[in-house]
C-alpha cells in the first residue's frame, strides 16, 4: 500500500473591495476596469430592477465600452431555485460565455444568491460582482460569498461559498424602495449593531424612525459601519466554522418563524422577532442587563419592525421548524444570545429548554 | 465614496492522501477514522458497482461501525445531470444528512463526478472521499477535485472544483473491469506517461498488451507513477490556470471526436486518437523527433487502441465540435504537443491551420 500526498496548501489572496457611496454606481465601469480584462460581460437582473438601475447602468456602461448582455429573471423568491440557475447557464452558452467572462448581479438579495451560485458552477466557476440594489443586500447578503439556492421549501439547502471580485453599494438606488423594504434591511443593520458595535447602536439610537429615509444623511456611514463589521468576521471565519455563526443573532428563530409562518412573515421581521426574542433570553441566560435589553428592544420597535414573534404562530410550530435548522445538531440548538451590546456569546440549548423558554415568552 | 477590503488571504491546507494498494479497500474504515469523526455516512454508486464492490464494501464499514447508507445512481453518462444531483440531494435531506457528513464516491468517474458536485453544493459544501473502481478513476477522473455535471449535449459545463478529504485507489476492484475498460484507463496512464514521466513511458512500452490485464504485478506501480504525476500538476495548478492544461493531452481533440461521433466512440479510444494526432502534429509543430513519435503510437496500438482518428469523422465535423471547446479563445485553439517524450509544450494553433492539418493528416 503506497500514499502519495497531494499538496494542497499554496496560500491564495481573494481579498476584495466592498466599494460603498452616494453616485458609486457611475464609476462601476471604471472599478470593473480596474479588476482586469474580460471575455464577455453578462449582467443579471430582475423584472423589478431592471427598469429602475439596470437598464440606465447597463447603457452607461456600454457607453464606456463595457459591452453587457442583460438576462432578467422573475423578481421574488420563487425564482430561487435549480431550474433558473440551469436556465441562465443555457442563456451564458448561447452567449458564448466562457471562463473568462464577468458577471454582474444587480437586485436584491435573490438575485445575488442565484447570481452568485450560477457563477459558482457555470464552467466550474466564473467571476462576478455584487452590485446591490437593497439595503438588505448592500449590509448583508452581497457580502461574504455565500450563494445558494431553494431546494422545494428548505432555503438555501443548495449553494456555494464563491466570492465575488467587488460588492459596489450606491446608497442612492435606494430612492425607488420602499419603506418596509428599507425596513428588511435595517433588521440586518440593528442585528450587525448588536453583535459587534456598539458605537453604530448609538448613531443607530439616536436616528431612530429617521433610518427608514433613504435621504438620511447618516445612512451611508451606517452601511460603512454595518458592511466593516461583516468584513472582519467573514475575514475570520469564511466557512461559518465559529465566529461567523454570531451573524446568525436573531436568524435562528428568524428562520423557524419564516417557515413555521409559510413565509407570510419577511425575513427582516422573522428576524426582528427573532432577535427581540434573542434580547429577552439573553436577560435569562447570558447576564444582559435589563437597560441594554429594553434599549436594544426599543431600537428595533423605533425603525417599524416589531420585536416579538407574531400572534398566531405557536411554540409548537416554531420548535418543528427549528428541529429542520441547518444549526441544530443532535437536539441541542446553538443560540446566539448577548452578554451586553456589541457582545456576543453562543449558547447551546437543548430543544427541550428551547420550549419551556419559548412557552413562558407566548403565554 | 468609501472602500473597505474584505481581507481572505489566509493559508488553508486542503492536502490529501491518494493511497494505492490491493487490498487496501479493506482497510477503507481505519482510513476513514484517520478523517476525523463525521455525524452521517452516504455512500453513493451506481447499479452495476453496486452488488460488485459496494454491499461488500458497505458491510465491512458497517461491522466496522462506519454507518452507511447507499444510495444507488443508475449506471453510465446519461445519470451525469442536474437532475441527478437535486435527487440526490432530496434524499440526503431524507436521510438527515448535515453539514458534518461524509459522502463516499464509489464507482467510476461518472460515479465521482456526480458525488463530488454534490458534495461541493449540498448545504454549500460537505466532505467526501472517492473510492474509484475503475482504471480510468483510479488515475485520473478521482484526483484533482474537479466535479460536475452535463449539460444538454455539453460535458461538465456545471461543476466546482472541490477536493476530496481522501482517494482510495485498490487494483483488486478492476478484477470485474472488462478489457476494453482497462483500455479506458490506459489511454490516460500513456497520457500521463507521454506528458511527465518518461520512466513510466519505458515501463509501459516494456509492458505493452499485458497493461490489460489487472493482475500484472507492476500494475500497481503504473498506478502509483500515474497519480503522482496527476498530483504534482494539480498541485502546481489547481485551477487550470496554466500547468494543468497538460493533462489535456490528446483531450482537445479528443472530446471533438467523442463530440463528432455523437459519442459512439468512447473517451479512451478518442483520448487516443486525439493523443496520435498530437504526436503526428507534434512532429511538425514541436520538433518531436521521428522515433520518439513512433514509439508514442506504438504503445497506442500495443494496448489495443487506434491512434488514429476514426474512419467516418471529417475535418468540418471535428472543426466545429472544437471551435465550441472551452479551451478554444478567439479562433485559436491552445494544443497541447510535446517536443520530447515527457516533455510538453502548449502551441497555440489558430483555427484555420488546425482545419489545413487534419485535412492533411485526414486525406
Amino acid at each position: 500500500m503506497q500514499s502519495i500526498r497531494l499538496i494542497l496548501n499554496k496560500p491564495l489572496d481573494r481579498s476584495y473591495d466592498v466599494i460603498i457611496g452616494r453616485g458609486s454606481l457611475g464609476q462601476l465601469h471604471r472599478e470593473i476596469g480596474k479588476l482586469g480584462r474580460f471575455s464577455t460581460y453578462a449582467m443579471i437582473t430582475d423584472e423589478q430592477v431592471r427598469p429602475l438601475v439596470t437598464e440606465t447602468l447597463a447603457g452607461q456602461l456600454r457607453s464606456h465600452g463595457v459591452e453587457v448582455v442583460v438576462l432578467t429573471l422573475p423578481a421574488g423568491e420563487a425564482a430561487k431555485t435549480v431550474d433558473t440557475v440551469v436556465d441562465l447557464c443555457k442563456q451564458f452558452l448561447g452567449f458564448g460565455l466562457d471562463r473568462e467572462s464577468l458577471l454582474l448581479a444587480v437586485g436584491g438579495g435573490v438575485v445575488g444568491d442565484i447570481s452568485g451560485f450560477t457563477a459558482a458552477i457555470y464552467l466550474r466557476g466564473v467571476s462576478y460582482i455584487q452590485v446591490p440594489t437593497t439595503l438588505l443586500a448592500q449590509v448583508d447578503s452581497a457580502i461574504g460569498g455565500k450563494t445558494g439556492v431553494d431546494l422545494g421549501a428548505g432555503k438555501n439547502l443548495l449553494g456555494a461559498f464563491h466570492q465575488p471580485l467587488l460588492v459596489l453599494a450606491d446608497p442612492d438606488v435606494l430612492a425607488t424602495l420602499p419603506p418596509d423594504a428599507m425596513r428588511e434591511g435595517l433588521a440586518e443593520v440593528i442585528k450587525t449593531a448588536l453583535i459587534g458595535d456598539p458605537e453604530l447602536f448609538a448613531t443607530l439610537e439616536h436616528e431612530g424612525s429617521r433610518l427608514v429615509d433613504f435621504r438620511n444623511p447618516l445612512l451611508e456611514e451606517v452601511i460603512v459601519r454595518t458592511c466593516g463589521v461583516k468584513c472582519r468576521v467573514v475575514n475570520q471565519d469564511e466557512r461559518e466554522g465559529g465566529l461567523r455563526r454570531i451573524l446568525n443573532f436573531g436568524h435562528t428563530l428568524g428562520h423557524a418563524v419564516e417557515a413555521a409562518s409559510n413565509y407570510r412573515v419577511s425575513h427582516g421581521q422573522a428576524v426582528a422577532a427573532g432577535m427581540g426574542t434573542a434580547v429577552r433570553f439573553s436577560e435569562r441566560l447570558a447576564g444582559l442587563g435589563q437597560a441594554e435589553a429594553r434599549r436594544a428592544l426599543a431600537l428595533i420597535e423605533a425603525v417599524g419592525l416589531r420585536s416579538r414573534i407574531p400572534l398566531g404562530l405557536n411554540s409548537q410550530a416554531l420548535l418543528a421548524a427549528l428541529a429542520k435548522d441547518k444549526k441544530v445538531e443532535a437536539g441541542v440548538c446553538h443560540f446566539v444570545l448577548l452578554s451586553g451590546i456589541g457582545q456576543p456569546v453562543v449558547r447551546p440549548i437543548p430543544l427541550g429548554q428551547l420550549r419551556r423558554e419559548l412557552e413562558s415568552m407566548l403565554a
